[in-house]
């Protein structure tokens, strides 16, 4: 059987970031806390916490956690059913979900149904954001749902589509006068500032190859930041693909303008959300999904 | 000597993700691109490029890439004083600045005075969000200069005092309603949940502990984003530490309250720049000197 006392430890360790804060949460020594994350480290042959300031977990500590989180929602579950199992000496125990999220929605309409649900639902939520390894961390239990790009169905994952998040070519009138007096040819795009979110933003890409037609290269920025793209854009620092939510007004009052007129570009998102939870989580579900139609039907 | 056509080539190939892209960047074929790139990895033993869509530096390339920004930077100089030694039927080369800045600074001021520098140097910006590496990769090179809560001067940088950016602890008038009926009470912030940007922002701790005389440990929810920090607080999910600048209206308006008034905790913020490019980017840290000065006085 799991030690449950042991793994209760790193967790917490974890959470808190300290031995002396882990013995606090728990009512037990640092000495005890510091034995049971000793012990457990020495009975597996590997470190499951870097000590430090704060302490972290390792990537086999963090594994450790999410099932300590896992377990957690699960027993949340069976004291709703069974109340006398819960200890009144013990604190209130608290789960943690842990949600991925593309940037672009986090930065849109992602935080208005997850804090409904937090405040409702008394979970804590831990949002991480992520284009990347989305369908590695809902195999591997690193996270429990996640709004994705990614249409394959994940194994072992419900798939919903949220419909599709509406992008535009944006940029300042004054970047466009500069640069694109003669319009926005190939050659005036290949010599224009672009943004682009990091090495695996294809956006800007996607839009200049479905406009000419053909893959070219235009000078970019770097800027890992939804919001930092719409300022760069009003600012006249470059051009780059905005999320409709975010631009509509700016669009409407002309402080910022399309490159080309009506030529949006659209990603079609999916909640992806783990099958052993889903039916527990039904409630976050469908708070992620009205928020979504609500803000793609309005772009 | 140096093979600079390889290292361009590598640079070429990272900028653009691609080897047949980089081979129209370098008007050159695609197998000459592939060539010097793989020549240059066996000299050296080692792989500069990890392959895939996109392709993208290997750690080792990263510090390759570096290098010939920095080359780059100089020869823009050189070639201001001799025109002459540009060729003409190259492509105008674009230099690209690595700066790294932290999240609160991008989500605040920092965006509009490197903005502003880009617009009339014509430099390209790469922005990297950081609050870990910081010294480390202006030592190494990894960046040119940063917007850092680093003290201590980084080896090689010259440092500016750019003044403190204040952070509130704020949450909304239902939340304080809600979690603190009693007043905000040491035992009452034990149960109420907070918001922690990640395991490295102890801002919320250290106002805890300031007001508190102690170490408590609240539950809390995880969100990486500075303006979702300022959303979550709006929609009541919990409390956090704010920037000034982001929920001075909040405040006054009376959407957001201070859980205990007048209790701002304040961030000293340094401009850590490298000394060999200090003197060719004066322009830049009058900017950035200039728009932090005028926002933390507004604060």
């Amino acid at each position: 059987m799991l030690d449950y006392s042991a793994l209760r430890a790193v967790s917490a360790v974890v959470q808190t970031g300290s031995f002396e804060k882990a013995a606090g949460l728990l009512n037990v020594t640092p000495s005890a806390v510091s034995q049971r994350v000793k012990q457990l480290e020495e009975r597996l042959g590997m470190v499951l916490i870097a000590r430090g300031s704060p302490c972290t977990a390792t990537e086999k500590g963090e594994w450790l956690c999410r099932h300590m989180e896992n377990v957690g929602m699960l027993e949340a579950e069976l004291f709703g059913h069974l109340p006398g199992l819960v200890d009144p000496a013990e604190p209130e125990p608290r789960v943690t979900l842990h949600i991925a999220t593309n940037a672009d929605s986090l930065g849109t309409w992602f935080l208005a149904p997850v804090s409904n649900f937090a405040r409702r639902s008394g979970y804590l939520l831990n949002i991480a954001i992520d284009e990347d390894h989305t369908a590695d961390w809902l195999q591997r239990g690193r996270v429990i749902a996640a709004v994705t790009s990614l249409e394959k169905p994940v194994q072992g994952c419900r798939r919903m589509a949220l419909g599709p998040l509406r992008y535009y070519a944006t940029a300042s009138p004054d970047f466009i006068a500069r640069h694109f007096p003669e319009g926005v040819t190939a050659e005036a795009i290949g010599n224009a500032p672009a943004l682009t979110f990091n090495q695996k933003d294809r956006l800007q890409s996607r839009w200049v190859r479905r406009v000419f037609g053909e893959d070219l290269t235009p000078p970019t920025h770097w800027l890992p930041s939804t919001q930092g793209f719409v300022e760069a854009s009003l600012s006249g620092m470059g051009w780059g693909m905005n999320p409709a939510p975010l631009v509509r007004e700016h669009l409407n009052s002309g402080r910022l303008l399309e490159l080309i007129p009506e030529t949006p570009l659209d990603v079609p998102l999916y909640w992806q959300i783990n099958r052993l939870a889903a039916d527990r989580l039904i409630d976050l579900t469908r708070e992620i999904t009205a928020a979504a139609t609500a803000c793609f039907n309005a772009s």
